[in-house]
């Protein structure tokens, strides 16, 4: 037999993957690791027996829309609904504004496909999230950080030739920060002034857990016309709200770029699952997602405080951080700049604790200095303990750096 | 107040998309229309009150699975199934040679993000796909067209440099066209000789009509390694087999192939729907595609019959073509080089029928003599009624030609 052949290369992009996805992988391996790097909601949230039975009634009651091929766009009574939930007086949204995704993540995908030729300028407040990165990684971005709390911070001169500007105002991720209203009505004013589409990702949108939820920056960039014709690309996802097994989201945003996301979403899965369409669209309905979110609260709420509390009580010499007002993240910064928090987590998990790294959340992946800790997933004696771990792993790296 | 800001431009493949998509869409408004363009299943074949049980049980039995993220690459037990269902004598598959794709169409925009930076060159059977075609163009591809039926055909010749050649082996969309056992080893010899990548797209596979399957070119190219490791990448779907609303499609390939189809996946959708993958479990599990799959040939096959039929009635002066063996379609070509096929759908539409016109099969739309009829959608009156208002509009068109 001769030789087997050379295979042609893969896309260039392939090789910039950093390894971070692999040891998370593998870590899901290792026994009694206490995971606290992803962002899992806590499944006894879901309510099993309201789901199984809209599942049923879903296919039994409407098999022409769980069971075909949905229009691209998504079901048109979910689109409605959406809609509605979303307008506002001054906001007036119809089925035209919005586009059902394969949960958020795929809005991500689209995005990246209808603004992004290669070496397109992405304006990303820094640090970003990671899933966007990834997302845009097989279109080669280029990237100007957003420093939005700096005090020089120029919304204008920050979004001016952008493709488009990415922020997650609600608990952003990885800070856990909440952008301010005076930081949100510059941004909208910016992007009104350069043309700039604006990213508003929201998928801890409903997880505030002091005080009332700040305005959408979609809400602040209304102006009153007949259908939202703004430059903000509102971005939703049902895996928050009542569990991501669906891979349901949405896009709300001016008509002519959902027209463009369309295209885009035609030849990337055709259609999202007309079954998970209807599920939702019955959870909205009937008010699922209401009536489970005070517990929902209530749990995260508790775990943020004892993650907070552990915090204070293992790592107050090593890190600095400050507690969030809702989402699922704290954000720490080592106070010892010879922390590589990349070497961290391999420590970390061998002290039986996962933890994600601040390289990952940097397109150049130079930030290695902070650490994102989820609350969501555990109860508060395994927070604690993985906090107790944590310590100590990061006094044996910074024993080792010396 | 100032006058709104420009816009950025939309990426530039957003421009080269044709507007027989609107042209369609619009054609869902007409009233009375029969619609033989697409390739959809009759609802009559759906299991519906099964598939309602599975869907209640999916949730209710294995909430951790259904409700949560699944892992990108697709629930383990399903791939465990995917990886069983297509070994054979001589062809190992395990899990390691499984993705879990939302739908087949997510397959091909994967392939595009892993095989295609911009430029990049691929072989595909002509006539092509028209959702590849949309998959693709946001990665801008040149094309190198590839009729495996001509006398000159050199597979090798075709595949040299390509990153990946495409293929519909099993009744090629568009024309229906069965590729024989001796084409099939032709194209797998070329593959391993040249390394070049051999997509078998197989959503028809089950869909044969009169005698047996032939062998896939993924068990012609099995060699007996322990696990698969060769250049056929095969795209199976649940769409055909059981009902596209789960959106649920698999590719099986090589282990370094799926490796990178699920760095491109995790920054697509992060995960396919763990409750569609539940379902689809359950199906193959309990055996639910094979048990209705024979009342489905049994229709398809009367419908095929009757098509022909109405054709041979209406259409035998006008047109040439051959009765398929299988699938979805019968491709017919104008005998008078003068029909423009494009003009022929604004026609058709205006006679009450709709049918897909050759040039979005032909990445760049030059093919203008062809047009594709379904037959799996409408019952044979319909079919019967539907090729005689094609009849007319075909006869209008070419007066208008003259």
């Amino acid at each position: 037999m001769p030789p087997p052949a050379r295979r042609p290369t893969f896309a260039g992009w392939l090789a910039e993957t950093n390894d971070v996805t692999q040891i998370f992988l593998a870590a899901g391996r290792i026994p009694d690791l206490i995971n606290m790097a992803g962002g899992l909601p806590d499944p006894a949230t879901w309510p099993v027996a309201d789901l199984s039975a809209l599942a049923a009634r879903a296919i039994a009651d409407h098999p022409g829309e769980a069971l075909a091929y949905a229009p691209i766009e998504g079901l048109t009574g979910l689109r409605d609904l959406i809609a509605a939930r979303f307008s506002s007086p001054g906001l007036h949204l119809t089925r035209d504004n919005v586009l059902i995704t394969s949960g958020g993540m795929q809005a991500l995908d689209l995005i990246g496909k209808v603004l992004l030729d290669q070496g397109g300028l992405v304006a990303a407040q820094s640090p970003a999230y990671l899933g966007a990165l990834d997302a845009w990684k097989p279109r080669y971005p280029r990237y100007r950080p957003m420093c939005l709390e700096a005090g020089d911070f120029d919304p204008a001169l920050a979004l001016r030739d952008a493709q488009f500007a990415y922020t997650v105002p609600n608990f952003s991720n990885p800070t856990g920060r909440l952008v301010g209203l005076g930081e949100r009505r510059a941004l909208v004013a910016a992007a009104e002034a350069t043309g700039t589409w604006l990213i508003e990702d929201d998928p801890y949108g409903t997880l505030y857990y002091d005080g009332a939820p700040l305005p959408r920056m979609l809400s602040l960039s209304a102006g009153g016309a007949a259908v939202y014709d703004g430059p903000v690309v509102y971005l939703g996802t049902l895996s928050k709200e009542l569990a991501p097994g669906f891979r349901i989201g949405w896009v709300v945003a001016a008509p002519d770029m959902i027209q463009a996301l369309i295209s885009a979403k035609q030849g990337s899965d055709m259609s999202s699952s007309g079954l998970s369409q209807r599920i939702a669209h019955e959870a909205f309905a009937m008010g699922l997602t209401e009536r489970i979110l005070p517990d929902v609260l209530a749990l995260y709420r508790a775990r943020r405080d004892a993650l907070g509390a552990a915090m204070a009580r293992h790592l107050g010499d090593l890190f600095d951080w400050e507690i969030p007002a809702g989402g699922m993240f704290v954000w720490a910064t080592a106070r010892d700049a010879a922390l590589d928090t990349d070497r961290l987590l391999r420590e970390a998990l061998a002290h039986g604790v996962c933890i994600t790294p601040s390289s990952v959340f940097d397109p150049e992946g130079r930030n290695r200095r902070s650490i994102r800790i989820n609350f969501t997933l555990n109860a508060p004696d395994k927070l604690d303990e993985g906090v107790r771990r944590l310590a100590e792993a990061t006094r044996t790296t910074l024993a080792r750096a010396a």
